[in-house]
């Protein structure tokens, strides 16, 4: 056996101790895809860098390469890529020749097919280790092969090569995990039921470079002069970005299946992002604690809209697709190769600070950096021709942890010199001179502090040696993957055969891809694209004809989300109105599923809305806690109240709940209400009222044949409804009909034949409540979307 | 008599026509104080140029110069004046030299200093109109006398110059107008018991300025495109400034007494302040309503503090006010000569924005400018050095209204090219070019569109013409003035007496006078200054064998600030662990004026704090309605609750107000509590207790020898307190001793003689109800100031 021989000639190599004697155990990595691109680039030479770092420090090591080939041709294969190893600069040329020889010695080629090439495996490591005497310390599998091969490789392994007690299993898997939450569920469960969490290392090779990775250690090395600053009062922005001038030519059957989002963002900017953004533990090298913070600095990112996100694909790459994945000319691939994506956290240290993530292929540069932009705070007295160049105070104030390639053309970590000279572990960081004039984000490299690696080491290098020390932080866990999922999906699903803006690529591109902020939104600068992939859906323009009275009042109709986004635009300009005229605005707000949407809107767009002099009050309430899921309340203050600053005393609960108690008639709960309305509301006219339908024609909760609250004086009554929870509390008919102006909300198929039906019936409350919203002296607007008008 | 003479000569200038035939009426200047400096200086050219302007067109007009001087005399002076008096450049030399030549003839001097004298005058104004058959059209009175005389002025013209009816009277004062807002309003009521509120022109010379004067129409003109940014969502900072070289040598006995906050920020920084932050009325021309919207503007300023301003001194200015007031060695000088003051506004449109307002004498260099900086919103995917120059969204926005002198030297309005290309009126303003290269602001003046005046005008100039014209928008009325000293004194009475920072002067100030925003203050940016007048108070190390212990319990000491941002760490802390340990943290709160800095801490630092899963109790309560500026929760909503997200289920305000009465045993508000807390907090523990001592030794709303809350089962208690309001509601001692935790703060001189009382006595709270504080199973701390601990 070859192996065999190999382990007698290391022990003859008299330099060397005796591997028996010295290990503290034995380690066997198996690299399935021993032969593949990843492998050949990058993962042996890890292995060899590993090997070099290790091989004095107790564990002896066997590498064994896998694949489908043959083995005669495999090993040929193999050895070819293993002889052209590189010796690191930093090493010593004799010895890492002596060490090369050894590492050729110490690998052997497996084909792994079947179950049985499996436990052949197996056994030739188990027979090896006993020959040898060698106690075993642990196995690494390196998954460097598709994804669609990960579970019958999981399988074997599981049942065939697992280590005994006492030795651990590794196995390193390799994105992509999922093309969205589902699928990433999917594989996550299929791999938990062969292999423990504690087993699992999924590779994000950024989080082995060296400036992504120091991130985490740098906030924590610097929290006394972070601390006070890293926060959305001294933050200006970040930008987290990956640009590169390659295409996707000759990669798009992969490509084409996933774009830049799944190939980018999800992964290697957003783990960026939470190094970034997540609170720091006390002790970094409390794992745990580390994939706690980060979770729920996940459970903090805003949701993603459509409108988060501008998306790109660069012109060629239609006909590359058609090309190599043999398509007709009829085929459009939608597939966006650029994305700028603006991300927010609602977490009170990061609340309003816009994240930018940017990349895209074809572009003007290879470039990769995290850069925070502080805010200037200072004002200079002095003018400007006088200041002192290093150190003004109105001098941009930035920290830019520089992936590599670009203008610098290496890892570094920069800090401006006018913020605070950083700590930085003197063994791996060393403070880089040369280049002073170099113009890096605005300013000379001489206005930074600018660190690089004493030893620039790839990020391959890295994670293999973080596997061996079994540190799993630099890895994703399966929660991590999910939650990163389930924040990119809704994005993912939102711009589907979304438009893309075509760019032409490279330096050209000119301005094609610069893009801005407007209120929690991104748009391209340049108004006028050259050019737009999927001429995009229906337009409302294509409904002209869609009458503009609806019962004999005005009607505004758009697919949902116009509608929505016009209905919160009124009710801003309304509330704006209305508080310049009269100083506050009484707004009333009904419950159900309809306005949540319109809520988030308001909430999230509407910066100007004058929400310190809004009068808050509700339309109807369920009678039940208001820290019930179900309360109309509790959804309100959820999807609204909590993102807006409406002073504690103008929110006005329906009080359903006193003396410990729902509803009951003798607590006298609707008089209560009245007397509020009456003593804040002038003459009990609510400024806007806020109302939908049911598909009975109920409004607010007021049904069908109700006793209460369709007539009589009354403003506040106790109703029933057909549906659980019975009992409600609801404005009556006469009360909103006082209302100065009244909007109802109809949204979606579901309420087509209500619709209809409306459009023919005169006034019948009894029958249909809606029927008999009809404001006295003020005014009636329907908004009704195209599927509730059109079906 | 001269003034006859100077008619009849006039009449027969051929050239022109008859003043009788054509005159649309007569106009009277008189200018009091005719020889004084500002009148050699700007008044008498200023009304020359009106002369120019206005010869012809329909007006006829006599200047009559008046000061106390003898009239022989002062004829001389004042002619010795007029002779000199420049031909602009743009006027025809032989044109203006037949005009100056009627310009001194149509002048004459009076000796104005007896009640006869004004009764003199107004008969000679008499006579000459009904000689030349003329209509009188109105008086201008222009006031260049120092303000001690302005009241007999006054009473003289009202009793003895008023023009008859059918002419107008326009009298014209020059600052200062009070030194605070009650000698402002004394003067005020002064002056209003003898003219009408349209009588008074109020000069603030900065009017007249033409950059200054164009900021509303430029914002007028430029609606479409300031609309959108003109607001806090894209306006990142404004910075208002005038900077001057000279000193004040020579004018010491009027600048000891105002100093640089009254002598520019009060006046002519406030007012191109409220240019830039009023709304814009529809219509410019009502001058009513934009006076409305100023009005409104300032009421929109938040309150300045004492932490808003950074003030300094020049080296030397206390050498000059000796020497110039004959002061000893020993006289301080506390007269600031610099002055950067932070401003806010609370209105919609504005929140968040700092308004920087800077001035100083001894500077650098003499400049003066408005300037808007926006945000930058823009992502830029090309690389900077492929940036397109003039037009790239990452480049800097801003306009600037460029008062006068620095680089420009000449006043301008500046708008960046990449914002818009501004609507300019092009009788007035015209586009200007040259010196591309100049850099100001940080770019180069190629990447602003500029303009400057056709006709450079003096601010004196425009200011009398708009006398004649009428136009009060120019001018600041009473309303104005109050508004403005009501904004201001508050500030210059808390920094009288405050340590200034002391600077050399020119460019030798280097980076002393550079300040920073630090939550919402200003401080200098070299923290160690250079020297300070007034040496600051005792330093903490002076206290270092201070006891760590007070009445058996752990104690905290330091001077107030520290102390405070002690306590509020120590809170979130506890906040932190007990959620992270129960899910949720029970925090009551005390009110009282000490908390407040507390409050402010918490809201503006500690953005870690778990507030969403922290429910707010009241320790204590004043039987007021909660919205009423006495109830503890009122203060605790304004300086904390408004600022944090804390859900609205989670804050418990104490139920004082029921059935629309305060604290009426019957309604029960005391148990309703009481059974809150029960439902909510395990065993009616809170986590935390924060509790404050009054001099009486008082805590929460429990006085000494009170009937309730001291002992008994009672939770919750309603309490009598010496001073109003007398009704209060509190948590009783026995429930206050369950607390897992109890911090007590004591802030201040005012509470050393209890502190000292405490630190003897035992338990005995029927006397010191705070000295019955003792958890029987929590903690206790003391959190005292030196000042409370020391004396």
């Amino acid at each position: 056996k070859m192996l065999r021989r190999v382990l007698c000639t290391v022990l003859f190599v008299g330099t060397l101790p005796s591997l028996a004697e010295m290990s503290q155990g034995h380690i066997s990595v198996i690299l399935l895809g021993a032969t593949g691109d990843l492998a050949k680039k990058y993962l042996w030479q890890g292995l060899f860098q590993l090997y070099m770092d290790q091989v004095s420090n107790g564990h002896s090591f066997t590498f064994h390469g896998a694949a489908l080939t043959a083995l005669e041709q495999g090993q040929r294969l193999m050895f070819d890529v293993l002889k052209k190893l590189a010796c690191p600069q930093d090493e010593a040329p004799n010895k890492c020749a002596v060490l090369k020889d050894q590492f050729l010695k110490l690998s052997q080629y497996h084909q792994l097919k079947t179950a049985e090439n499996y436990t052949m495996l197996n056994r030739e490591i188990e027979t090896l280790l006993r020959q040898e005497g060698l106690k075993e310390a642990g196995r690494i599998f390196y998954f460097s092969v598709p994804p669609f091969a990960y579970t019958e490789i999981a399988r074997h392994i599981n049942s065939s090569c697992r280590p005994p007690p006492g030795a651990w299993l590794r196995v390193v898997l390799e994105k992509p995990f999922g093309h969205d939450l589902e699928s990433a569920q999917q594989l996550a469960a299929e791999l938990t039921s062969f292999f423990r969490e504690e087993e699992m290392y999924r590779v994000d090779h950024y989080l082995g470079k060296q400036a992504v990775a120091h991130i985490l250690p740098f906030r924590d090395q610097n929290r006394q002069f972070l601390d006070p600053i890293w926060n959305r009062h001294h933050v200006e922005r970040v930008e987290i970005v990956l640009k590169e001038t390659v295409d996707a030519k000759g990669r798009t059957s992969f490509y084409e299946q996933y774009g830049v989002i799944r190939d980018v963002l999800q992964n290697h900017l957003t783990e960026a992002l939470m190094f970034l953004t997540m609170e720091l533990p006390a002790n970094l090298s409390r794992t745990d604690e580390v994939l706690q913070c980060k979770l729920r600095a996940f459970q903090s990112l805003r949701r993603l809209e459509k409108s988060s996100a501008v998306l790109g694909q660069y012109q060629a790459y239609a006909s590359q697709v058609q090309e190599e994945l043999q398509k007709t000319q009829e085929y459009i691939s939608t597939t966006p190769t650029f994305a700028g994506v603006l991300i927010h956290s609602d977490s009170l240290r990061w609340e309003g600070v816009p994240f930018l993530l940017t990349s895209g292929k074809a572009l003007d540069e290879r470039v990769g950096y995290v850069r925070v932009l502080f805010k200037n705070r200072a004002y200079c007295t002095q003018s400007e021709t006088l200041r002192d160049a290093g150190h003004s105070q109105c001098k941009a104030k930035q920290i830019i942890f520089y992936i590599g390639h670009g203008a610098l053309n290496t890892p570094a970590v920069l800090v401006s010199r006018n913020l605070f000279r950083p700590v930085m572990p003197e063994d791996s960081w060393r403070e880089a001179t040369g280049q002073p004039d170099l113009h890096i984000f605005g300013q000379p490299l001489s206005d930074y502090y600018v660190y690089s690696p004493v030893k620039e080491r790839d990020a391959y290098s890295v994670l293999i040696s973080n596997i061996y020390h079994g540190r799993k932080d630099f890895f994703i866990t399966t929660e991590n993957l999910l939650a990163s999922w389930a924040f990119w999906t809704p994005l993912l699903e939102s711009v589907t055969n979304q438009p893309l803006r075509l760019y032409p690529g490279g330096v050209e591109n000119q301005h094609l891809l610069d893009f801005e902020m407007v209120s929690g939104e991104v748009v391209f600068t340049l108004a006028e694209p050259v050019e737009l992939l999927n001429p995009s859906r229906l337009m409302p323009s294509d409904f002209k004809s869609i009458q503009s009275k609806f019962r004999q009042s005005p009607l505004v109709s758009a697919w949902s989300e116009d509608l929505i986004s016009q209905l919160a635009s009124d009710i801003e300009k309304t509330a704006s109105r209305t508080v310049a005229h009269a100083g506050r605005f009484h707004l009333a707000l009904s419950g159900g599923s309809s306005p949540v949407v319109l809520f988030q809107r308001l909430a999230r767009h509407h910066y100007a809305f004058p929400w310190k002099h809004t009068h808050i009050w509700l339309v109807d309430e369920r009678c039940v806690p208001l820290t019930d899921t179900e309360s109309n309340f509790f959804s309100l203050h959820n999807h609204l109240l909590q993102s807006v600053r409406v002073p504690y005393f103008n929110i006005h609960p329906m009080p359903v709940h006193l003396n410990q108690r729902l509803c009951v008639e003798e607590d006298r709960g609707t008089e209560l209400y009245a007397k509020e309305i009456v003593g804040l509301v002038a003459n009990a006219s609510f400024d806007l009222v806020l109302l939908g339908v049911g598909t009975d024609g109920h409004t607010a909760s007021l049904f069908p044949r109700s006793e209460n609250g369709l007539e009589g004086a009354r403003t506040v009554v106790l109703t029933e409804s057909p549906v659980k929870p019975h009992q409600r509390m609801s404005l009556s008919l006469p009360l909103i009909n006082k209302a100065r102006q009244v909007f109802v909300l109809v949204l979606g198929k579901g309420k087509h034949d209500i619709t209809t039906l409306l459009s023919r019936v005169g006034h019948e409350p009894k029958k249909w409540p809606i029927s008999g919203v009809s404001p006295s002296s003020g005014q009636l607007v329907w908004y009704v979307d195209y599927e509730a008008l059109l079906g």
